[in-house]
């Protein structure tokens, strides 16, 4: 996971934060459609989501922290299924 | 999505909530192939994760909701490139 990503998550998140509008979510979208022609997995986005989390409130309980936990486990088994359609897909080629 | 696996969902959570262990972290894995396996859409996880959040610790802050809202959507475009896998298995038989 490229830190570029990293910072470009943490601002589209942190305009969303502040303000939860239609186009904030947009500009969400697209971003989603990019990382995930970058291969990076559900499981990485909740992982960089957690560290933007982190970084914009220090201060929220540990329980939201072990919560992105959870849910980067969770998500570890949707990230196989999604490599499994790029071979796929590959094998189509 | 059936309450029934809402439920789990909530009981499993809780779970590793009380103690971050190895065996609880297992759980939720073989739990997630489940989910999988029943066509559960990576953003109803989070759907589904953001409700159980909201029940067991209600007093948490409006961020930590919106910041679902976000990774919800974040998630819809994981969802349908997991459906495209579906149709591409199901071209092979």
């Amino acid at each position: 996971m490229v830190h570029k990503i990293e910072n470009q998550y943490k601002e589209i998140l942190n305009q969303y934060m502040q303000r939860q509008s239609e186009q904030n979510l947009y500009v969400g979208q697209n971003f989603s459609r990019q990382l995930i022609s970058e291969n990076i997995s559900p499981e990485e986005v909740i992982s960089v989501h957690k560290a933007a989390m982190q970084e914009i409130y220090k201060e929220l309980p540990d329980v939201v922290w072990h919560s992105f936990d959870f849910l980067i486990e969770m998500m570890i088994n949707y990230g196989l299924a999604l490599q499994e359609r790029q071979s796929l897909l590959q094998r189509q080629e």
